[in-house]
Parts: structure tokens; sequence; C-alpha cells
């Protein structure tokens, strides 16, 4: 389970008092006639405006994320990329770099998105252990900020490209620091038995080798898992890790930035965020004689409660001992609860007041792991009724599919009494495009 | 674990004699210079001409397997639709109708492909627990051979959207026989603590409602679950829809057809496929006095041996005690290994004859539970080379995802020894086509 399940929900009243509980609270409200609002416009309208399922964003949430994140690491100098894998449509990207944002890419489509979004290429670091060599050349090509290398054989490659083309390849090498970050094996990168990442016992000698004439290292990068809560394996990892620069330093070679990946833990179901505040104090303290650079890459962090899923309700079902509500979403747009048993809250965006039963809400597709959220507690709904799928901001849409042909859903980002459509639904023609004239 | 995970593979000679015990094995097998073929085209001549990650897929495997099923079932009165959800690119619907094929489709976007195919609209069935009012008014305009209903409040839906628009729906109940198919619970369909289906004690209610006056009810239908093995959950389910079915006749409801879904079971690792042979006797057996005709919807039966997906190695690694190929292929072009722990064998194109060792065969993206194959043995292979991932027909393509930004691969049809592309690698353009111009 990535995260905790609990029995947060459902009826009127109690999910108003819960909901302010929640860092999405403030910005997925019960304003006017009891109704859910994102920021200061109504759910409902925005489905009727647009249909369902559809995702709506609160621009507000990555403004407020993005600055107190800021705040909290005052004092820290850092820089902050977004990790666009985990939201990355463009026009959020393009708003989280007006406020600041670098852009953390994994492939090549990754940067495309980020640079169609604004993102000046030396704000860009391309990660990801399987590097193609088209995409090295493209992103030495538009001569990206960074690389962060995860293997040996890889550094090998961006040597030979940058030798052909003549230029120098910023790197930094992602190492592997060995540390539990106790979190889903699914999410958990930093331990030896995971694909990413170079051994930290052998990170020193390839910084060390000479014969690497087209790479500059410029930094040493980690990234421990997500959906970590507590500072300890980042404090473990860093001391870790500054022990190699030091030594590094020493024979010459002065690294100047530490990025320290992501992974920092997200209300789900009531748990407390990562504590950044504290954490900076840690950061400090530790950085104190390195004169270092932090280099931060939150994803999840930013974008996970800024949205929720709207769907509606096609149909309620009791099968044997068991209430199902049948919603216009399933794993093809929201596939988190089948993948890693993931917990989202589902409330009803008007509630009905009437009593609360226990439901499985359930998609549409032809499949038993098709489920949103399993044994729920909901205000009596009726079909037709809409249901807002909470904390969905993050590898939600980006991990959509057409399973079963169904079209992808659309996107609105809402900003204070506004809102636009930052994602058209997908048509039937889009289905088979590319499997026309042919 | 969908599939028995087994330590067949890998080095030359072995997966030569392995690939001949498989059913695939006629349709991709290593000819000229030991190389991989499918039909008598060189995978290695695809993977140069299209690029890599890449669908192929034997046009006779489809013909071959149609017509052996359709002679297995010689003598008894039935009628194929095929389930497209499992694969759903519009050449292969085609051919699969050319053969003789109906379509049984789940979702507004598969009736469309299911039409530009070319399959007429009384040679579709309608299934899924979540069709929405569109897709109903959709399939009634269309006039499709059959409704497949799922709950009550389903049928009053059509029943009322039948009477606006002055037409009679023709309708199936599905039945949920509760019967354990001893399956993955992802795949299991047919207990009554899922989502599918009307439980059977509630079914001959519904048919002897009176006052659905647009609702022809013309067959029964049933679906147990997918990965069947054997005949007697078939056998049982069957049981209990004849006494239905006997029951209603003496009411005075006579049903044309009953429809046993799909589900059975094919090779992923060596396993017997499902035996249609010896199913045809249980079949006449039971339908004798009925005078029933037999519809069934098999999809991964048809489609999964079909194919293999062509993936190139980019880095070889070792972490710790662990070796891994990264590929260019992972969970968004194959998600079935992370969703469902499903084996897939996966075996070098061109076979080095070096030494075989044992890999966890990774993708490129950024996430732990990016695989394809975990501890599989593998003649060493070399960056650069391509690998076969097998039995990737059903439940590969048609779950691909964007994930990371990955632009979803190409899908190539073999036919002797001529290929075609039926579908075009994406491309950057398109990955934001509907996050522009807004």
């Amino acid at each position: 389970m990535e995260n905790t399940k609990s029995n947060l929900a459902g009826t009127g009243k109690d999910t108003h008092s819960l909901l302010e509980s929640l860092s999405q609270g403030n910005y997925f409200s019960r304003l006017e006639g009891n109704e859910l609002h994102c920021e200061n416009v109504r759910i409902s309208k925005l489905a009727s405006a647009v249909g369902t399922p559809l995702y709506v964003y609160s621009k507000k949430y990555f403004t407020d994320r993005f600055q107190s994140l800021t705040q909290a690491l005052s004092g820290c100098k850092h820089k902050i990329f977004y990790a666009v894998k985990s939201n990355y449509n463009i026009n959020i990207i393009r708003h989280l770099h007006e406020l600041g944002c670098g852009a953390d890419v994994n492939s090549l489509g990754e940067m495309y998105r980020a640079e169609q979004a604004g993102v000046p290429a030396d704000e860009i670091v391309l990660g990801g252990v399987g590097k193609s060599a088209e995409e090295i050349s493209y992103a030495l090509d538009k001569n990206i900020f960074q690389f962060k290398v995860e293997s040996l054989s890889e550094l090998y490659l961006i040597n030979q490209i940058a030798e052909l083309s003549g230029k120098k390849a910023r790197v930094a090498l992602r190492v592997n620091p060995d540390v539990d970050p106790l979190t889903h094996p699914y999410i958990s990168t930093g331990l030896a038995e995971n694909k990413f990442g170079i051994p930290i016992s052998e990170a020193e000698a390839i910084y060390l080798d000479r014969s690497l004439s087209h790479i500059e290292f410029t930094g040493i990068d980690m990234h421990l898992g997500s959906q970590i809560a507590s500072i300890a394996p980042y404090a473990e990892a860093i001391d870790k890790i500054l022990a190699v620069c030091e030594r590094l330093k020493e024979a010459g070679i002065e690294l100047h930035h530490m990025d320290i990946g992501g992974g920092f833990g997200v209300q789900y179901a009531g748990e407390n965020d990562f504590p950044v505040t504290a954490f900076r104090e840690t950061l400090l303290d530790k950085l104190k004689h390195s004169g270092m650079q932090i280099f931060m890459e939150p994803g999840r962090y930013f974008s996970a409660n800024s949205a929720a899923l709207v769907t509606k309700i096609l149909y309620l079902k009791t099968n044997g001992e068991k209430n199902f509500l049948v919603v216009d979403a399933g794993m093809s747009e929201l596939i988190r609860p089948s993948l890693y048993g993931a917990y989202h809250q589902i409330i009803p965006v008007i509630p009905s007041g009437s009593e609360a039963k226990v439901y499985d809400v359930v998609g549409p597709l032809c499949e038993s792991g098709d489920f949103l959220g399993k044994e729920q507690t909901i205000a009596e709904p009726e079909s037709g009724n809409l249901l807002a799928v909470l904390s969905t901001g993050a590898y939600g849409m980006v991990m959509a599919s057409n399973y079963n042909a169904r079209l992808r859903p659309a996107e609105v980002l809402v900003d204070g009494s506004e809102w636009k459509l930052i994602r058209r639904r997908e048509t039937l023609e889009q289905l088979i495009q590319n499997e026309e004239d042919l």
C-alpha cells in the first residue's frame, strides 16, 4: 500500500471538516450551497461546461506550494527543478517555470514538453536510466544544463557523442546511496537492488576517470524514492554523499551542487506533509562547510494535491453483499488504485445529506482491477451525481491510457474565479489517427 | 501471478527448441542465421525499417487461430465475436472480421473502431458495466446486434432511451453465475463480489418483467474471467444458466443464444492452451435439448501469441548482485509485468552464442516498477542488440500510455514475406496536440 487507507470520507458535514484538515482543503472547499468548489469556481459548472471525466487543477495550489517551499529553504542556496513526470501538462510546467522552477525531465518527450512550456535549455536537467543516443544528441544539441548519469556505460556513450559533436557535457552522477526510504517497492529507488543510479562505492573512481575528455563533472545526484515521510533517510544519504564529495575535493575535483532529488511525502489521507522547514535545518547544518548548492526535484510534492478527478455516477449496483458505484472514470484515467493499491479519498461534489453507505467505486472498464476506491463511505448518491476523486494531480493524467478505447479526459486549470481548458478531451478520430493512410 | 513463471528462456539452442514447443513458435521462429523471424520476415529488418520499440504481429497466427477454433466447434451452432479490448488495432479487427468474426465492444471508442474496421452494426455486441447514455444512444442509432446488460438500472436506462427514439433494444442479460474461475483476482469476473453482471438469482425476475416495453430479450450472457485453464468452471456455469433458460421457456420466454464470453487460457510459459476440442463435447452435450446458439467472445485467445514486442538493449548494468538489461521499452509499452506480475518470455532476436546470465529486463522509465521481466536467463547480449518480448499481442498496445512523455510504439503486421505498418509511431507534436490553441 502506497498510502494509508483510512475511514475519512463521504458524508456532507464530516467531509466538510475533513477537507479543511487537508492541504488540498484550502483550494477545494465547500462554498455556496455546500457545493465543492475549486478556488472560487463550482466544480459542477466545470463538469457541465467540459463534461466528465475531467481533471480540475488549482493554479493557486502550485503557486502557494512553490512559495512555501522556497520560503522554507530560505538561507539555503538552492534551485528547484520541477519533476515534470508527475504532471507534464505544458500549461502547468509553464506556470511553475514562471514562478522560478527549472524542469527535471526523463525523456525526449519531456524535454520537448519543457521547451514548449518555455523553459530554457539551461534550466533543464535530464535523468533516466535508459537515455537513448537520440535523446543524448538532442540534449547536447540544445545545450541543456546537465545530464544525470545512471550508469558507466551511459557515461561513456555521452562522452562519445559529445566528442563527435565537439561539445562538453555537464554531468552529475546519480549515486545510489543504498538507503531504505521505507516506502512502496515500486517507488523506492535508492536501494542497491534497484535499477537506478551508480553504487556509491563505485562513484568516486568514475569521477576521477581522466579519460572522459568530453565530460565536465558539475554535481552529484541522488534520489531515494517517493512518498518519504521522514528526514532520516535524507540525512543518512546526504552524509554518505558529502563524504564522497570531501574525498573528491581532496583529489582536486570540486562539485558545485548536490541534487537530492524529490520524494517528499504528501497527504493522501490525513498524513503529514514532509517537514520541509525542519529539513532545512538538517540541510544547512550538513552543508555548512561544503559550499555546495542544493538542487531539488519535487514532482508529486507540487502536483498531487493540486487536483481532483471529477467523475459522474452512472449506476448504483449491488452484487451479493457489495455496493458499487459505477462511475465514468476508471483505470484508464487513474491507474494508481489498481497499480499501487493507492488510496484516494472520494467525495460527492454536492452532498445529498442522506445516510452514508460503504461503496466500491468502480470504473466502466471490462476488468475487475478497474476501481477508483474500495470500501469508501459516501453519503448516498444518485445516478447522475458527481464525485471528486481527491489528490489526483500527480501520476494521474500522465499515466492515462486508451485502454478499452476510451478517450482520455480533459483538464481544466482554475485561477480564482476564472478557469481555462488546458487539455481538450480526446476525440474518436484521434484514437485511430496513426492507424490510417499507411 | 497471472502466469506461471518458469525457467524457460534465453540461450540460443534452448530457445530454439523452446519456441517450437509454444503455439507462437510456428509463427516466430529461428530461420536463416538462427535469426528470429516473424513468418518469413527477419525481425531485425523490421527494427531497422521502423525503429524500436515495435510490436510485430503475425497475420497467419490470427487466421490459423480463428480457423482451428471454428473447426473445433464444428457441429455446434456458434458465432464468434472478437473481443477487441485485447487488441483493437483496426487492421487486426478488419482481418478477423474478414475471417468471419463479429466484434465484442465495450465503449464508444471500441464501437467506432469496429465500424472503421468494416464490421457492420449487426455483428457488433456492446458490453460493459458503465455504458453512458451517449453510448447507448449511439448503439441504438447504429442498430447494433445486441446489448449485454450488466445491471437493472442500466436496463431501465436502455429501455427509456429506446422508447424516446422509438426503437426496440435487443438485450442479453449478463448473468453472474458465481463460479470461481481460479484465476488472478484482477481478471476474474464471474464471482458475486465482482462488479460484473446481474446475480443469477435475480436474472429470472428481470427477464419476466413485462414493463420493459422497448426491450427484446434475445439471449443470455456470462463471462467468468480470463486465462481459465479448465472446462469445469464453464460446465458448472452453463448448467446454472441452462436451468434459468429452461424455467424461462416454461414461462413463455425463449432465448435464442447463450453467450459464454471468452476467457480461454493461452500459453505464456509452456502451459497448455484451453482445450477447445474437448470443450465442444461438453457444449454439444449440454446444449442438446436447448436449441440455443452459442456465442463466444475470445480476445486474448486470438491475440496473445500473435505478437512480440521488439526492444533494443540500451545498457548493461550491475547494481550490487543484480544484473540489469536496460531496454528501450517499458511499462509505457507493456504494463502487464508491473500491473499483474505477468510473465513474458524474453529472447534475443539474434542469439550471440555466449554464456547465459540471469537478468532483470527493465525499461527506461523513472519508476522501480518499470520492468519487463525479472530474473530471466538470457544469453549474454550486448548493448544495441534486439530482444523479443513474447506473447504480447493481448493487453499490450491497448494499455500503452504516454507515461514519462514517451511516444507510443509502432505496430507491424507480417503476412508471409510481406509486412505492413499498421500503426505509425507517435510523434512529439501529437503529445501536446490537445494542450495547444485552447
